[in-house]
C-alpha cells in the first residue's frame, strides 16, 4: 500500500495511526500542502479531489480518513478499530464524527487560508476562529468520554475514535489552545502517546518533517 | 424511534430520508434550530451534543446523520445503503464525506453565526463563503460521479450518497448556489426526488415547517 500524506496533516496522522495499530507496511508518499503540491499535475494524476490522506491499494485509491480506516478494519479485522456491537459501533463513529466534521473540518489548511486570503480576516480573528471550535468541540467529547470512561476513548483497546483525538490534541497545541479544561480527553491522549503506534507515526518523525 | 430534528436542517433530512428508504416509522420532535431551542435545558436533557439529528431507538440515544444511517443500515438491513464490497463501501463513504465534511460542516447554521455574530463578516462575505464551499465542493463530486456514471450517486438503487446529496442541493438552491455546473449531482438529485422518500420528507412537508 501507498500512502499520500503531509507529516502536518491531522486527518493523514489519523490513517498513520491506524495503519501502525493494524501492522501493515505501506510506502510514504509526501505531499506538501503548505508548498501547494496538492495542486500540482502529479498529484491530480492520483487524487480526484486533491485533498490528503489518499490511500492507493492496488488498484484502489482511497481517500477521506475515516472511510479509509473503515476499509482497513473491514479488510484487516484484528485487532479492530470498531467494536461488534452495531449500537457501539453507532457512538465510536459519532465521537470520530463529533472531531473529524464539527471541529477538524473548519480548522484545515484550506479553509484557513480561504478566511484569511478571500475574506480578508485577521491573523488575530483566525485564531480565534480555530480556537472556538477546538476549544467548545473538545469540550463536547469530553463531556461524552465521562460518561462512559474507559482506558482509551472508547474501551479498554484503542481504536477509531483514539485515531481522531490524537492528531486533534497535537493540533490543538501547535495552536496554543486551551487543553486543561477537558481532562477526559487528556487522560486518553497520554493512555495513547504511550503506545507506539501513536508515537512513531507523529508529525515530527514522519519522513517530510520540517 | 423518535427523530429529534429540525426541518430545515440538511443533515436531519439525511435521516429522515434514510428512515423512509428502510420503510421505518418514527415519532418527529422538532427542534427550532433559528429559535435557539437546541441551547434549552429540555433538549440539553436528550443530547449531549445540542445537535441535530438526534435518533432515540429505545435506550439508545444516537447523533451524527451519518453515525445514525451506519447503524440503521447494520440493524435494518434491507434495502441496503451501502454496497457490500468494503472497497465499494469505503467509496460510498468516501462521497457522503465529500458532502458532509468537505461543504456542510462549513456552512451549518451554528458556523454560519459565528462568522457573523463573532468574526464581524457581512452578509455578502457570509453567501460568498456559503456559495465557495458549495460550488466548489459539488465540482469535487460531480467529477467523481462522471468516473462511474449510474442511475443514483452509487449504483441502481439510492443509497448513502443520495441520502446526503440531496439535502446538500436544496441548501444551495436556498442560498441560490451555482448549479449548471454539476450536470451529474442534478441528475442525480432529479433521479432521487422522483421517489417518495426523498419527496416526502423535504423540508417544505416537515410538521414543523414554515
Amino acid at each position: 500500500m501507498e500512502l499520500f500524506n503531509y507529516f502536518r496533516s491531522s486527518a493523514s496522522y489519523r490513517v498513520r495511526i491506524g495503519l501502525a495499530l493494524k501492522g501493515l507496511d505501506y510506502t510514504y508518499r509526501p505531499v506538501h500542502l503548505a508548498k501547494g503540491e496538492q495542486h500540482g499535475e502529479s498529484y491530480a494524476a492520483v487524487s480526484a479531489t486533491r485533498l490528503v490522506p489518499l490511500l492507493v491499494d492496488g488498484e484502489l485509491r482511497l481517500h477521506q480518513s475515516l472511510a479509509i480506516l473503515e476499509y482497513l478494519d473491514e479488510t484487516h479485522p484484528e485487532p479492530p478499530l470498531l467494536p461488534r456491537d452495531p449500537a457501539e459501533r453507532a457512538r465510536v463513529r459519532a465521537l470520530a464524527m463529533d472531531i473529524a466534521c464539527e471541529i477538524h473540518s473548519l480548522n484545515n489548511t484550506r479553509v484557513l487560508r480561504f478566511l484569511v486570503k478571500d475574506l480578508g480576516l485577521s491573523d488575530e480573528d483566525k485564531l480565534r476562529w480555530y480556537r472556538h471550535w477546538v476549544e467548545s468541540g473538545l469540550v463536547t467529547l469530553d463531556a461524552q468520554l465521562a460518561q462512559a470512561p474507559a482506558r482509551y476513548a472508547c474501551g479498554d483497546l484503542p481504536g477509531l475514535v483514539d485515531c481522531v483525538l490524537v492528531p486533534q490534541v497535537f493540533n490543538a497545541q501547535r495552536f496554543d489552545c486551551r487543553l486543561d479544561h477537558v481532562p477526559q480527553v487528556m487522560r486518553v491522549f497520554d493512555a495513547c502517546m504511550a503506545l507506539p503506534a501513536f508515537d512513531k507515526t507523529q508529525p515530527k518523525y514522519c519522513p517530510d518533517a520540517e
